[in-house]
């Protein structure tokens, strides 16, 4: 591939079972890092974006976390019933996808 | 921290010792990241900048690979040696590092 036009990070960071900041591992993440990675290849996107699995984004409570560079786009909640609308609209179109931007909060 | 300025991402792929790839790993980027981090702390950067491993970033034969975003700026071949200049010029002063700059080659 050439250098990539995007760089999407997914948090894999797991934290025990019952630790109260929670964390993306313990809500699918390594499910999700996968899914996307497989969606990017059907949309024929695999060679302008690489997709990286990460230590701890920082948002345990707001996870799934992923980041979008070099946009510096951060998404919170994210499931696998969202990324056909994060490839479509960011990656494809341009357009972030509002209803997931990480609120303004302090990173924990 | 408020949201992060700079997203820097260390590769910590390791490949078995003889893998004819070789890997960041091998090639010590575990103690990288952990000098990185703190380093920002003395600069007093570490709330301006995230740090984050990540899994392979694409260049094994060229690394310790270093990408700095929202720049989508890659490095190769980072050692200690040269987190000092990293942080002064690129992090610090917004110009990248020209002698390790990624040459442009496929992503492997």
């Amino acid at each position: 591939m050439p250098k990539p036009e995007r760089h999407v990070l997914v948090c894999i960071n797991t934290r025990p079972p019952g630790n109260p900041k929670g964390s993306c591992g313990e809500k699918g993440s390594e499910a999700l890092f996968e899914a996307l990675k497989s969606l990017l290849r059907e949309r024929g996107l695999k060679d302008r974006v690489i997709v990286n699995r990460t230590n701890c984004l920082k948002h345990c409570s707001r996870g799934i976390t992923v980041a979008v560079q070099p946009d510096n786009v951060w998404y919170a909640g994210v499931t696998p019933g969202d990324l056909e609308e994060i490839c479509a609209s960011h990656i494809e179109g341009g357009t972030p996808v509002a209803r997931l931007l990480m609120p303004d909060i302090p990173w924990e």
